[in-house]
């Protein structure tokens, strides 16, 4: 069945899996020591710098694989932040609402603001430090010594340039760490809407990961450290956390596909194309959106009965409850949408439509 | 100086002390396992007993001996909830605020609802609830399994019984445990404004303590278990915590003492007689209070150079800037606070109001 | 260059390639609720069945899947270990040695008992128990809760029926689950010289994993519940140790491959052949063996300069110094070792050999 | 009954009961930011530097108080090491035996070695990290970042001027910190066979405490990092592991009678006076010792029946089993024994010998 439920729904792009195919038999050491992790970490790097203006330190870019979105955001923020020290994220914020508690497992507290569109407001943030800083108390209190923004949000929304130059400036200013989480950046990054680059978000954050579960890998967070701050032993500190691959070289033959002709960029925009049809697919037809979003993930309105009866033709994801009679409904595309999903998209509507 | 900074500027009750002393060549066994213990366990559960109807079974009534507040909490809760659950709180909830993320180090999280001064919601607790049972994603959340309230709450107010019953009924509905920190049990059950017993608290509670760091003892909280279910080999998830006391028997001459002839209640009566005659003092003077408290923590809301001026007479607690002009100053009583200390704020205030 | 490094050093078995790349586009629900993951779950349970007598209750039989060892070995023990209980282990044992202390990560103790070839002695065990329980101080101790071992060992060794009955018998009546970490299992159930089946291991163990990633997978883990006994959401568990694998079909669908018509074991028996020849290989020319190993890890004691020479040709893994001029060297076989790889090897004995 | 159970078995000495009761109403602040605190540590400063020569920099000395012996080690430990770092220690070490797991607990590993009469030798320090750092795989192992010896360790042993100083060497040499569990140190430090001075201790370790609790004090450990590498809001750090005595001040009046006069050394050279006094009375009786002990516990090895017998006059302390008709008796003296009480041992051993 045709399926918008999610941007992870199908295996990985055919250059990912031809290469993962083609490198099979390759007798390769373990643990992410490999040619292919160093190749792709270099064109990682690269794209970095090409993406953008002189802001960042090439030599200070340290790339390291993870295998999955909660892992990863779990092992870099435990391991970077200090026994006395939480993070700041929106009360939206995937690690607030849906991992299960991973960062509180590490022993570490997220200090929730609430979010806006599921974006963290820079102002929140300065009169939450400034709050904090002015608290006699505050030596009871768990020290923020990380922020955490999602880019896209969960919401599919984005920080604009200046948004993101704002958070950052007040980390720098509180001696605090930014780090993006960038499940979908591709998504972001190619974003009709946005003027920010994969060079700011490399410049503006201490720490950043590019999403490939989500766009194009069959699995892989690529983690950057953008500051040569890359944690002494990280290998160690990943393992300990369960989180080190033993064919890491998976993750390192994925990436180097996935950056090779920029088909990271081609596959993000694609599904960008894909949502900006989906959108007009849904407003031709007066559908009501709950948020306005600018990447791949579309959040509509829909009659109960209506959503019943579209979920026999149409696979999407249930959000929320919006009142008794409706529902927000997310309908999201990836780099496996075709031309075709929306053409059944737009007859399944018709013919609910009746 | 005189003092109304806390509840723990003096060390112990003259009668508590006095047992310390005359009890220190006694050659006990360590680690709580003494004759006094078990005297004081005796003695808290036939005060439950007495203080209410036959709602309770006595012989499941559990008692244990902590040193202090932050410690217990971080016990209780993590000793008691299950791997995939969190415990619900209000935000300004002492555990999610000033415990500089205690909870939290033990790898469980903190599910935070706003308070309303001080106080979790009923109704707040049940949307919750609803809302997560109702969320098709809830396996990829943290589960609610304990809600904690503190009584009296950070804010000196007081859960009336039926809101204690309401939020024990959502509880019993949704499998969840309800833990009392009881930090400062004795004011709340002293005031002149309650009508929850210490019995309907062991009724309504599935685990709750009764503090004595700020009532009367040098130190030491009693936590009760109140359904027989204390944790399988508590005094080992004590001990992991670093929290079993070596000369465990302190703790039970302490709690021994406070509970001999009332003296726990008495004291909590004396320092909420001292809170209502400080409240007149500031109310005859035209001060205003930023909250209604019925307990031993008043809030008042001083002009800041009338702060200082006073500061120099009478020490008393920063909680929080009302406005540019004005801070909300905390002035708690206690056990140890007296008539002449009240003499002298009101000299004190006479004095700097000219 | 031809590798004998480990069983870890290709992709996977061209069969379970060509199921990933005929379901890559298969639009699937995430998080191990797919259909392949519900078959690939079904032919184990049937596998485990027909490999042995009726002594397990095939309802009980709770599959689920992980990514790999480590996090396997940390989620399994702290997921179903109680708060005061521990992990007994050889110290050998891999979450011991090899695993950066993620046992430890969770809080939890491992209690370790000196091995003799990589295995837990049952009469150490025995008398581990015994000391605990006739200890006055345990409360003050970490109580053996769970008892650890390889199935084969770090050492290529295999436990017999009667030392695994022994084993399980203690685990039985001091109730500690047994944990049987089947990293290599494949390789341990088809050795020439092991009286223990699949069935074996199922009735005897509490719980445990059947190594995929060393075993024609790509990667993954099946980890076995065998008495009904998974904990209470464990999927919420797995998630909270950043374990969850968004597209969870991918460990369905290598299962559901590796179980279709015994490949699982026919890779299994292949490497023991080939092990067996390499053993041939090195004794027919006078090397010695640092351990007698009947499966697909062989440990031969190599001099230093020899070492060196042969490693030009060859590759194979340091595993510790013997003495001044001598190297205990590994050479591991594996489902995707050829005869032509064996055939190398002896040329290149032989050319060293001069 | 007379009692050699513990060197706990009473509360506190006349002097420190006595500054605890003066000081009873001072209205101090709270959480040891008092000025006894201040005072105590000024004092311990002051004692360090006047028991040896000049090869500390007092300047870098920084005390802090804790309230007991448990909470101290996992405090420090976890405060101080690093997310990949574990701590050596021997076999019998009380964080490795008699803790419940409370290091674990934090998430840290205990790297155990087998240790001689309670000691770790230098020499199998030395071996482990020639061994660590020789072994390619360390990145999966736990990095041995600390080491933790007790002085007197467990069994009332000794460390020589000479094995402190190797050990502390190989820290230096291999960047470990050097941490001292002196719960017993007064007594180490007075016996009549020791050539270790306080100065040496601070000198050679980089963290070591003092202990109150078994030497006089009620309760109460004082901390001191020697180096002036207190963790950075280490309040924080112990809040969060619920080890905020809010009553702070009561260590430091406690301490502060302690290091007036010379006390807490007097305390140490009276319960070694008793010990030694102790060791004839059973050696002249032909009693044979488990262990040979210069401190202020001794093991006695008795015959079951005698010991039983024993048992009704005089409280000891079970040990170990020895043989099928011996078991280990502990005897401890401290500070509270008295000349009485070894009379009346005398008379009790003399009546049960018949």
């Amino acid at each position: 069945m045709v399926s918008f439920e999610s941007d992870y729904i199908c295996g990985a792009h055919p250059a990912v899996l031809k290469r993962l195919a083609e490198t099979n038999y390759d007798n390769q050491h373990g643990y992410g020591t490999d040619v292919y992790c160093e190749r792709a970490k270099e064109k990682i790097r690269k794209a970095i710098r090409e993406s953008g203006g002189d802001g960042i330190d090439p030599e200070k870019l340290q790339v390291e694989f993870l295998v999955g979105g909660t892992q990863t955001n779990a092992t870099v923020i435990s391991s970077m932040l200090t026994d006395y020290e939480g993070v700041v994220a929106a009360d939206t914020g995937h690690i607030n609402s849906h991992e299960s508690g991973a960062v509180e497992f590490t022993g570490h507290k997220i200090l929730a603001l609430p979010g806006e569109n599921g974006k963290l407001r820079g102002d929140d943030l300065e009169a939450l430090m400034e709050e904090f800083y002015g608290d006699e108390n505050r030596e009871h209190m768990v020290f923020p010594g990380m922020v955490y923004i999602s880019h896209p949000t969960e919401y599919g929304t984005l920080y604009t340039l200046d948004e993101l130059t704002q958070i950052s400036g007040i980390c720098r200013r509180y001696g605090m760490r930014l780090f993006v989480d960038g499940a979908r950046l591709g998504y972001g990054l190619m974003s009709y809407n946005t003027d920010v680059t994969l060079e700011d978000i490399a410049r503006l954050a201490d720490v950043f990961y590019i999403g490939g579960t989500k766009v194009g890998a069959m699995f892989g967070e690529a983690v950057v450290f953008t500051k040569g701050n890359r944690p002494a032993h990280f290998m160690t500190s990943v393992k300990k956390r369960g989180a080190l691959l033993a064919k890491g070289w998976l993750l390192g033959v994925q990436f180097d596909a996935l950056f090779t002709d920029g088909l990271y960029f081609k596959l993000g925009r694609h599904a960008i194309d894909m949502a900006e049809r989906l959108k007009k697919i849904f407003a031709q037809r007066g559908f009501r959106f709950w948020i306005d979003s600018d990447t791949n993930q579309q959040f509509v309105i829909l009659e109960n009965g209506f959503m019943k009866k579209l979920g026999e033709k149409i696979v999407s994801g249930f959000w929320s409850k919006y009142d008794e009679d409706y529902t927000v409904v997310r309908f999201v595309t990836g780099w496996s949408t075709t031309e075709a999903d929306l053409d059944a998209l737009e007859a399944a509507l018709d013919d609910c439509l009746g």
